[in-house]
């Protein structure tokens, strides 16, 4: 297909290949995913984040139709996984994708909407000083789904089901430091209830609310153990403020690729934090493999 | 420490890190490694490579002595593992060393000799177009050690000991067909006899000889299944010529991550392979982790 201009940043650990393509003019077929992603062959990510006007993505076919709320004009992100398969949304990718969109000039305003395929998203831009930018998103309304548990490694956790799109048990752990956290098997294959979560679920081990602080590490769904997850960390604040009573505020979340601080209120979500834009090239397609 | 120029390469997925350094500009401390190979927030690779002079490394202190056969002009490949640490030789890296060489402009001859911490290495560039390269090295004689066995999942491979600075054991299986290959659980961690190979071993499971053709699969050393292993390859090739009653001969090696060709003849050992420059860049130190 030949030169492929591209953007690599970060969220907390959560990398991604930024494409900016406004008028939808790159085949962003699933094998070209792939090659992208491919951490040893490609650029390396967890995923792809094609750059777009929503208006260009539906004349392509690429999506369906306009999000409610979002317009043609409006920018979109078209999220893909690193295997080329389409995801909804990305908490911490969507911050990258806001980062870009700063970056390179394609909005000016502080409060920027954009569609996603988990529909309309509000980012705003706190803070953008080249590389390292400060960003917020809307992460809708979390659903509380009541307890469960999961077991790792022959231990049972009991925590709290929390529906953000993708399902999640967040397991605050009383009397859990930061220190015995950074010690258990996150990354084996946790058990879960199949009847409670029967399309699996992303496990969260968390601190209690200490102050407004809470750690946690992540084992996600089909991947392992990960530096960091959005909704994750957003169900992680849900549950370490059910564990202190409490079903709203606000909490500073720190997973292994850093820190991001969570909103809930009775309106839903949001989760401020850090992006980093580390470099941008051109590819040549060809060199790439699955091509 | 502020902006550093670097290029993306690898050999048959073995990847790299490429920091031109000609005068030994850049303080490439353990940290800043960690940092550029950090696959999440870094660039990501296997190694990272600085290209200098030997003379300038030589007066910097990152090298003690001049290897023989090699002068203060040579270019030398300050290679350096994932973790930090310092590591001798890479006969994957040395490719895409040379491929840079050519594509900086920083040799002009199709023979260059370089410099490595394993000594003298002469480098061989048949054809270098643009982002690909068809890149030879002498990787010195194989000292065939005798035979030795290891253990996989509780199934035991015999296969013979080959040291090429580094401890090799590689195990052709009579039968084995490359689909077959395919299912071994590589990924495993091995047993092998602590008195044959005191200090660890880098195993490979390897078809028998089929004309030219072997088929690899590569456990290493301290990392689990590569892609690929430069000194492994050939390594798989002696063993291949030997369990075909030879001493010598060309032997080409299909990995996961491609395919190289083998020279084993009296006077040592040659690899010969791909090189891809897959994009270059700038990034801010300060960006990256453990700075």
């Amino acid at each position: 297909m030949g030169a492929l201009d591209f953007i690599k940043g970060h969220g907390t650990g959560n990398d991604f290949v930024i494409v900016p393509d406004p008028g939808v003019a790159v085949d962003l077929t699933a094998d070209l995913v792939r090659g992208l992603a491919d951490r040893h062959r490609g650029i390396g990510g967890d995923g792809v984040i094609r750059v777009a006007t929503t208006g260009a993505l539906l004349d392509a076919g690429v999506i369906d139709a306009v999000p409610d709320g979002v317009s043609r004009e409006d920018w979109f992100m078209d999220y893909r996984n690193a295997d080329g398969s389409v995801a909804e949304m990305c908490g911490n990718g969507v911050r990258v994708f806001g980062h870009v969109l700063a970056d390179l000039g394609l909005t000016q305003a502080d409060r920027t909407v954009i569609g996603t395929r988990a529909g309309r998203r509000e980012l705003q831009l706190h803070d953008v000083r080249g590389s390292a930018a400060d960003v917020s998103v809307d992460m809708g309304a979390p659903v509380v789904l009541g307890e469960s548990t999961a077991t790792l490694a022959g231990v049972e956790y009991r925590g709290t089901g929390v529906d953000m799109g993708n399902p999640h048990l967040a397991c605050v752990l009383a009397g859990l430091t930061p220190g015995r956290l950074a010690s258990l098997p996150v990354g084996d294959m946790p058990e879960w209830d199949a009847g409670f979560f029967p399309d699996g679920v992303n496990l969260e081990l968390v601190t209690p609310l200490s102050g407004d602080e809470v750690h946690m590490r992540v084992h996600e769904r089909g991947v392992g153990e990960t530096l960091s997850c959005g909704t994750g960390t957003v169900a992680a604040a849900v549950a370490a403020l059910h564990d202190a009573g409490r079903r709203e505020g606000q909490v500073t979340v720190h997973v292994p690729g850093g820190e991001v601080r969570v909103t809930v209120s009775p309106e839903g979500s949001e989760l401020r934090g850090p992006s980093r834009l580390l470099f941008r090239g051109t590819v040549e397609t060809t060199d790439l493999p699955f091509h």
